[in-house]
Formats: structure tokens, C-alpha cells, sequence
């Protein structure tokens, strides 16, 4: 029999009712007779409701602070699902990030994970109770209390999975699994049953939200299978895994994210290290940029422009224009009416003439680029945000049907 | 400078405004130089509405489950009150049970405290801190989460105080302090400036619902000096102490209690052992009785009635009826509409002729007495429940007018 972690978000965790439904789900695995964890998020709007109550006391609340508050969601997810299986005869027992021996650095607010102890997890297994771990948290060297980051509870279900070298990791979401585009989207979009590690990221960085690239990173890194599989229909998800053994089309999905702000910094000179010490300001404030282009301008001045979070486009202006002596520029412009559209596909660098075939699908629906990044296994274009519907399925025709 | 324990109860910490009243009469103990703690009850209705949300799941949920469950409430109040404070410029940290060592046994939903933990208090209070303890919680030999029930945010306050050996535990409450008797009902009731311990223990046990006996019992046995006061107006409270040395009257007030029943197992065996079985039965399902009260009947057979808490008269019938065959009783009787309306005064006992004049006062006003009960500091009569608030003025306008 297998040891299988499963992860259920707060969507499918709002009410009594959800809760009796994932249970069901849970309770199939365990009488299969797999070694069953749990990570559980918080139940939905929960996490939302305390930013909202921390907020009307502080602006900028104490991130420890905060920390210890929002983890206060989970445990009671934890404790919630732990009385749905109680309720229906199975044992179970509900466990904190501390009392898993989730550790992590002193980062409050996005910490890493450093280690999981196995110990208290194994005992209660080797008991043959279900384990139901609070989800987003751990806790420090200090023995306080921290939280991991948004998508952290996916991160804390392939730790636990890598821990406890688990079989198989499942993601429970609102969809069936990871399709070729956005099935709300596109109508003819097709679930993939398997996809790899490396697609997968790509496509999570690029807003398709069903998993967060940084729990796909550590499965990856660690070689723990996962799925991502629907919450409420019991039917096979997708596989994301090391290799792909599914021959399948040369793209394995169009991807949007309209969730992005572009800057430009206008006026840089054109000399060493100013890139760099654009780059080095953001990322001292914890910032992530994504695409970057940089344009030769007259008179030996540059443009530099690149992407962010819409979340975080504020922030990066604020810490820009405060570093304005030490970086030298005109000016800065902002727009957040933009949109990622990608397409992504582990075969696509052996196969010529992909890009091509892109950038004629939006020349034919009449889509202007804004700016242009590939990677191996992904191209992305930047449109305006009005043009991403349009984009992606034009892509998705192009390359599915 | 003094180290001084403070503990805000649930309504006083209701929203963003609540607290920030709570956080000045924080900074005021603080700026004055003083070392401060604070123990912190759930905000208003949280803890209600959890177990509300558990009801829902499971009619009679885990009580481990439960613990996790509630615990969440009072985290959540310190994590707060730490963005209140830093809001203001003062430093705080808020800290679980299990944080400080709140060490119990693993009587899930009413654990007794087993020890308290000083170094990570003391090193917060060392760097000048004020530290914010959530109330209610431990954590058990096996670092799984306890409360220790009703009223625990007080015995957490004391146990505290006696831990750090502090120089005094307030008990800020929606009253003033100590009344002689209830002033939403009796409008002459008089606070008193100090009462001591063992008259407080009898009006806690008596219904005067400022401060729980479990706290003032713990506060006794350690010489913690306690005060209630309250949280709204900065005013003198009432002082909690081993020798009350301000002249008063010999009793020291008059209160009522109508949250309990009364049960009548009628026709018992008049043989040795009988009471001893009843009781054992009651003691072993861990519910208290309080009065007591054998008749002697006809046929050999007698009657014991005894009142208990009103929420647990269903269960404590449950329970003799389950022992019927080993008791031996004809039948029980209940009801619940009875209160106890008591005197309480650590000069009583030397004051010949209160009881006379007690049941003097009674008898102008035309009230029956249903049963007596007496101590070396009080005397509790049983009344009808719709005669108790005329009771506690008769006796209030005797006593004090």
C-alpha cells in the first residue's frame, strides 16, 4: 500500500458541507489501505477576513505578527477536518507546523523551509491515524511562529511528501487538472493526463494558477510525483513528473496572466553595472522582477522595462524612485493594463519554426507584441491586457486544433 | 518598578476600537517603568462561534480536536494586541501557551496547570517587551494543545503571576470591582475596596461572576495579590488578599446564582455507603455538586437532593440513572428553576444572630427557602429562581442599608 499526501485548498474547505465531501475523498485513500497526510489550507475567505482585521488596527503590521495570526487559519482547518473524519468513524489527529517540526529560516511572511521532522508524522501513521497537517506554517529556530508564503500550503504538502518519501503527492483543485489553455476560456481546451516538472513551472509562472511553481520546484528537485486533481469529481487528474511518457503535441499548454505591471525606467546611462544596480535595489526589497528588456536610446541614454507583480508594482516604483541618485534615470513610467500570454512545451526547441507560427497566429487576430522572452520550453509575448482572451485562443487553434 | 501581570477578558478586546482602549491602559503600566504581561481572553463571540462551527460538523467532537480548535481564539487576541501596541510605538510580542511552557496535564477542555516555563518571558521582559500571552491554553506532556477550561484566561493570568513572582495580577472586567451585591440589581450595592481570598473564592463559587475560584484559589495558595478592575474607566478596583485590612461590615456581600438545578434521588437505601456510592458516580464523570441535603423518610428510605450546575443536569442523570442497579433508588426528580442566594463575609462566623437575621429578611418579604447551606464565611439559602432578585435586595437593604 502507498503513503499519499494530499493537499485541499480553501475553496474546497468553506463549509461543513465541503469539508464532509474532502473528507469522503480522504477517507477512500485510507480505506484502500494507504498511509494517508493531509495539508490543509485555511478554510475560504479566513485568511482574507484576519489580513482585514490586522489592517483596520496597523497599516504595516508586524510580520511575526502577522504571522502568528494568519497560522491560526489552518490550525483550525486542521482541527475542523479532523472532527468530519471523527465524525464518520475514521481516526485521525490534527498537527501544527510546530508539532510536524516544519522548520524554517526567520523570513516571516515568506520563509523557507528548512527541514520536517519525520518522528511525531511516522507515529501517528504507524498508528494508522490520518495525519492532518496545518498547511502554510512553521516555525523558527527561535520556536516562533512562520509562515511560508502565498501557495505555501502546496509547498508544505511536497515537503511533506519529500519527508516522509511519500509515493505521491496530490493537489486538490477547483479544476480536473492542468489543461492546454483555460477551460473558461477556451472551449475546445484539453486536460493533459501527464506533464513534466519543467512545463509545469513554466506554466505556473505564467499564471496558470492551479499549482505553485515553487512547490513544483521542490517535487522536482526531489523526484516526488504529483497531481493535480479535482476536488469534487473523483476522476484521474494530471501527472507531473520527470519524464513526460505520453506522446503528446509539441506545446502542452497556452497560459495568460493578467495579474502583471509593466515599468519602464527612462533615461538610464548607458554604461556597466546600471542594470545591475537596477536589479540589485528590487531585489533587496524581495521583489521579483520577470521580463526585462533593455532599449538603446539617443544620446548614450537607455530605457530599461520590465514586469512585476501587479501586487508589487507600488512597492518597486517607491523603492526605484528612493535609489533615484544611486541608479541615474529621467524618469519612471508604469502601466498596469498588460498581460502574459505564453505557450509552453518540453518539445518545442526541437521543433523549428514554433515562434513563427506565434507571432503569425496574433498577426492574423491583429495583437500587437509589447515585448518578447523564450526560454527553452516557453515563449512569451506581452500584450495589452484587453488583447489576453483573444490571444490565447487564437494560440490555442493554432497549435491544437 | 513592579512586575505586573494584566488580563483583558473577551468583550474588551471585541474589535480595533476595544483594543486600542486595552493598549492604553497597557502603555500607561509601561511607560511607568513597570515590567508588564498581559494574558488575553479570545475576542468577543470568537470563542463561540468556533464552537458553533464544530457543532455543526460533529455533535460531539474530539475534545483533543476541540482544543486545537479553540485555541486559535485567544492566539489570534495576542497577535492583535501585539499590532495595536507596535501601532503605537511600543514593543511587543505576543506568545502561545506552548511558547511559554504553559505545561498541563492531558485532560483535554479542562487541564490543570503542571508548571510554567520563565525563560522565554524573562528574556522578552529583559529586553524591555511587553509580553502578550494568549490565555486558556498548554500544551500537554506529548506537545499536543490543551485548554483548561472555563474561565481560564484568569487561572493562566495567575499562574503567570506566581511563575514570574509578580507583584500583582489585575483582572480587568466590565465592572468596577467587587459589588456587595450585583448593581444592575441593587442600586445602593457598594464596591468594596479589598475583600479577601477565601470570601472571593465563596462569591466566584456564589455566582458573583467577576473572577473565576480556580484563580483566586491559585492566587491564595501563592500570596498573588490580585485586583479587579475595569477595563473601560481608570479607576481604583477592588483588592484580592490573604487579610482584608479595611474595617467593613461583617458580611461582604450578597449574591445570587441562577444557573443551577437541583436533583432529588428519592428513595435510597438508608444504609451506610449510599451517599458515598451516589457521589463516587457524580465525582467519577467529573461533575462538581455543590449543596447537599439528606431528609430521612418513611420505610426505611430517604431522599438526597443536591444542586449542580445548570449544564449539567442533564448529563448528572444520566449518569445516576446509568447506576441505578448499583445505587438502588426509586426514582429522580429535577428542576431547574432554583437559585442560590448567598451571604459571604469573613466576620460571619464571630457575629452571632446573621443567620436569624438572614432568614428574617427573607421571611418580610414573603420568600420561601428551599434548602440552607452553611461555611465559615457564608450562608447560601435554595429560593424558587423568580424570587432570587427580591432575595438579593431584601438582603442587601438588611445587611447594608
Amino acid at each position: 500500500m502507498a503513503l499519499i499526501v494530499k493537499k485541499f485548498g480553501g475553496s474546497s474547505l468553506a463549509n461543513a458541507e465541503c469539508l464532509k465531501r474532502v473528507a469522503l475523498t480522504i477517507a477512500k485513500a485510507y480505506s484502500e489501505g494507504n498511509s494517508v497526510v493531509v495539508v490543509l489550507s485555511a478554510q475560504a475567505d479566513t485568511t482574507d477576513d484576519l489580513i482585514q482585521k490586522a489592517k483596520e488596527i496597523n497599516d504595516t503590521p508586524s510580520k511575526r505578527e502577522m504571522d502568528v495570526l494568519l497560522s491560526t487559519g489552518e490550525q483550525a482547518s486542521a482541527a475542523l477536518m479532523a472532527m468530519t473524519l471523527d465524525n464518520m468513524g475514521l481516526p485521525a489527529v490534527s498537527l501544527t507546523g510546530w508539532q510536524i517540526g516544519m522548520n524554517t529560516d526567520s523570513d516571516y511572511g515568506s520563509a523557507r523551509i528548512k527541514s520536517v521532522a519525520t518522528e511525531r508524522m511516522k507515529a501517528e501513521l504507524d498508528r494508522r491515524r490520518i495525519v492532518l497537517v496545518a498547511g502554510f506554517q512553521g516555525v523558527n529556530k527561535f520556536d516562533d511562529i512562520t509562515t511560508i508564503g502565498r501557495g505555501g500550503s502546496d509547498t508544505t504538502a511536497v515537503a511533506v511528501a519529500v519527508t516522509l518519501n511519500a509515493d505521491l503527492c496530490q493537489i486538490y483543485t477547483d479544476v480536473e487538472g492542468v489543461y492546454t489553455a483555460d477551460p473558461r476560456l477556451v472551449k475546445d481546451a484539453r486536460k493533459l493526463d501527464e506533464i513534466t516538472y519543467d512545463e509545469m513551472i513554466e506554466l505556473a509562472s505564467l499564471g496558470a494558477q492551479v499549482l505553485h511553481s515553487r512547490s513544483v520546484e521542490m517535487a522536482k528537485r526531489y523526484g516526488i510525483e504529483m497531481e493535480v486533481l479535482s476536488s469534487i469529481v473523483d476522476r484521474p487528474g494530471t501527472k507531473v513528473k520527470g519524464v513526460n511518457k505520453v506522446e503528446h503535441t509539441k506545446i502542452s499548454g497556452v497560459a495568460k496572466d493578467t495579474s502583471i505591471g509593466i515599468i519602464s525606467i527612462v533615461g538610464v546611462k548607458d554604461e556597466p553595472g546600471v542594470a545591475f544596480k537596477v536589479f540589485r535595489v528590487i531585489a533587496n526589497a524581495k521583489k521579483n522582477i520577470d521580463i526585462i528588456l533593455q532599449s538603446v536610446n539617443h544620446n548614450n541614454l537607455n530605457d530599461i522595462s520590465f514586469t512585476v507583480a501587479a501586487d508589487d508594482l507600488d512597492s518597486v516604483v517607491e523603492v526605484l524612485e528612493k535609489n533615484k541618485s544611486v541608479i541615474g534615470f529621467t524618469e519612471i513610467k508604469t502601466s498596469g493594463n498588460v498581460a502574459k500570454v505564453s505557450i509552453v512545451g518540453a518539445g518545442m526547441m526541437s521543433a523549428p519554426g514554433i515562434a513563427a507560427t506565434m507571432f503569425e497566429a496574433l498577426y492574423d487576430v491583429k495583437i500587437n507584441i509589447n515585448m518578447i522572452a523564450t526560454s527553452e520550453i516557453k515563449i512569451t509575448v506581452l500584450v495589452n491586457e484587453n488583447d489576453a482572451d483573444r490571444a490565447v485562443t487564437a494560440l490555442h487553434q493554432k497549435f491544437f486544433d
